[in-house]
């Protein structure tokens, strides 16, 4: 019998282990490396020609000349997948401190066709829909993928957090018979011959799993049937959920989500130092985050920037710029609360403002100028969440599962939601939310 | 202005810190403590009563004797949120050698209804319906969340381990215009007037991320419209979906999943040993993992189990039991590797062996009998990619913005794909996958 065996090996054609072998002096000047990548960029003078090979996380320089390596550099091309063969030269001109002088190449696969788009540039600057049409390729960009790396830093980061702090992950389902918001914007679908929504939140389900693990987040697919078309939404997000129980106030979760917020940046800060450099962003460092409601910074930015506000429920693209201005000049901070939404627009669940029920105990957060988080606190007692509902003529027949947990007892409790493209992007400081994903959907988008 | 402060403070309200302590010594007989939980099971006898607190991982016993507390226990619903106060008093009879005589009790809220059902016994024993149908309360008996707690550390061991290989993550759009496996068996929806489908497989894109980064993965619900009724079937399902690219062969995959496995488990058997003792499993050792090749093992199984089969083409669960039992009997082995299935049975992205087209560089992974992986080499040269769909009487030209990855250069590459609920279900030898996932969706299940 023959067996897989589960022991690890050292990957030696890995750039990043030559690097740190290099580093460590088990490399040195005249030592023979082997490295996978793919033929980025090549540049073919006369005699020599520089060939920079892409490897997962960076672009790494050989060098070939004439009659010094055993192949004929003409023949190999641009986006071909190889194992580059040489020998290692000390330059400490170079970012690394070394280069390669390439004596031999395997060639693993060629593509088929000469490239339809120049993908080996600093910056594309191509049309939006010509890079999305493009994805499968356009990605290959090293500041394309930058900002997907960044994408997978910040899950991975809000993931580490939420485990440290003892939350729980769960799943929740995407094909629903009901809404959280409503059944507007919603897509819909047959279910086995039920009418069937597909998920625009995991409100409800994130609210049933505080009464199991007091703790929980899920990250997964929320789907807006919206037709916005403007450059901060799209319609499906990765949203990043979590909800908590036995909460003193709201503002227990502003305090987990500030938290959040220095680690997530500390994370990217040290582990994502390249793809940040490759975007020439630096991060700023999180403090204190300030907080204010809603009615007040209404108010302070009409007084302060002589902008009357027209509508007194919500904020306006505009305001939330504005408010993102006045607290990095005044405050230096990148982040800014915004509490105590008007009840209005915010859903059933949420809990009213004891002192003012026209308001709630809810919150944006908002990252340079821009929301990117939701949240607040919820009603946990059945009577006062019937009684809510009935205000809002909605039948609680549709909602006996959701209000099963009510009845049943449920803890003080309340959360938040972000979606992963719009903090990338608000991180990033991207024009577009398209950007912030591999793949996006919009009104018109379906493809790739 | 007020500020949201980014300290992490610790709750001392939490059993676990208050055991941190006491183990530490900073607790100590005689203390007084506070803890947080709801009121699990009340167990009210003649002068006192046994109070059993439910907190995110364990249950948590008190101690309650008339004339020693300020609140009569009588007052105090199951299922109650509350903050219990009392003595410290060590036992050695108690799991954790002390337990809390109470003296003072805080509710935070209470239940509007007595339970429908009773959650707090050591087994449920509902039928499956009543159990599904009343989740949000149900969850909250200590098995059946134990179950989903395990679904977590899954989760994060996934992550966790592929991040530490150099793996990068990824999300992978649900709505999609075309299936990777084609049309059939796939949920369609109205996407603003176009026709969409939700994806059965994040197959294309991970593909498509592995000329970006080389090794991908993504976790994301995917939906499948069988209209099977199995014990091991669920027609949304998270899906662990990863691939890699510069590999030697299909056995490269093979070995990151063994090792994969090694981590999964002992990070389980270390993180949530609470959760397996809970539901009496003791994880065993992964060692090297056996493989065998598909005809072999049909051979094998009729040979020994004199079974003869019908279906050459692929393995009946059956047959897939027999091939676990016979590993585990010969070799000790709870895992098998079966490679090389029929091609006519893999799809069309599948690799043939250039040994013997009749069947394919893949594999399936077997779990205690049950196939929880499928995975393989998938063609990377373009000519050969068009060729296969020729030949299955594909037409190209839906598959352009695939193919144009192939056209433009691909590393070999392969991957695999998990389904959570399946292992989860393998490897706590549940009877049920929807025993396995929060909120199962089914032919019939819709709700929660």
């Amino acid at each position: 019998m023959e067996f897989i065996s589960t022991e690890k090996t050292r990957d030696n054609l890995d750039i990043e282990n030559i690097i740190e072998d290099y580093n460590n002096g088990l490399l040195k000047h005249g030592d023979i490396v082997e490295v996978k990548g793919s033929i980025h960029r090549l540049r073919i003078m006369s005699g020599f020609a520089f060939v920079v090979l892409r490897t997962p996380r960076r672009l790494f320089q050989c060098v070939y000349t004439d009659g010094e390596a055993d192949f004929d550099i003409n023949t190999i091309p641009e986006e071909a997948c190889v194992i580059a063969k040489g020998k290692i030269v000390t330059d400490e001109r170079c970012a690394l401190g070394f280069e390669v002088h390439l004596t031999g190449m395997t060639v693993l696969s060629q593509p088929a066709e000469l490239l339809p788009l120049v993908i080996n540039k600093k910056e594309l600057k191509l049309g939006i829909d010509v890079l999305l049409d493009n994805r499968a390729i356009t990605l290959r960009n090293p500041r394309e993928r930058a900002i997907l790396k960044i994408a997978d830093g910040v899950m991975c980061a809000f993931r580490n957090f939420l485990h440290s702090e003892g939350f729980t992950e769960f799943v929740a389902p995407k094909i629903v018979q009901a809404g959280a918001e409503g059944g507007a914007d919603m897509f819909e679908l047959d279910y086995f011959g039920q009418k069937a929504y597909l998920a625009q939140s995991p409100q409800m389900y994130k609210q049933m799993m505080v009464g199991v693990f007091t703790k929980v987040f899920t990250m997964s697919p929320v789907f807006r049937a919206e037709k916005h078309s403007t450059s901060r939404h799209i319609n499906e997000f990765q949203g990043l959920d979590l909800e908590m129980g036995f909460i003193n106030s709201f503002e227990d979760i502003m305090a987990l989500e500030a938290r959040m917020m220095v680690y997530i940046f500390n994370f990217l800060r040290t582990e994502y130092a390249m793809e940040l450099a490759e975007l020439k962003v630096t991060l700023p460092e999180i403090k204190d985050i300030p907080k204010i409601k809603f009615m007040d910074a209404k108010n302070l930015i009409q007084e302060v920037y002589k902008r009357p506000y027209r509508d007194p429920n919500d904020l306006e693209p505009d305001e939330e710029k504005l408010i993102g201005k006045y607290f990095m000049e005044k405050y230096g901070s990148p982040f800014v609360f915004v509490t105590h939404y008007p009840t209005k627009k915010r859903p059933f669940y949420t809990m009213d403002d004891p002192e003012n029920p026209d308001f709630t105990l809810s919150f944006d957060l908002l990252l340079n100028g821009t929301e990117v988080t939701t949240g607040g606190q919820r009603i946990h007692d059945y009577n006062e969440q019937v009684a809510k509902m009935q205000s809002r003529d909605m039948d609680i027949n549709d909602f006996s599962d959701y209000l099963m947990m009510h009845k049943c007892g449920m803890p003080p409790h309340g959360g938040l939601g972000l979606g992963l493209e719009r903090l990338v992007m608000r991180i990033l400081n991207l024009d577009n939310i398209k950007y912030a994903t591999a793949f996006p959907r919009d009104l018109n988008r379906l493809n790739p």
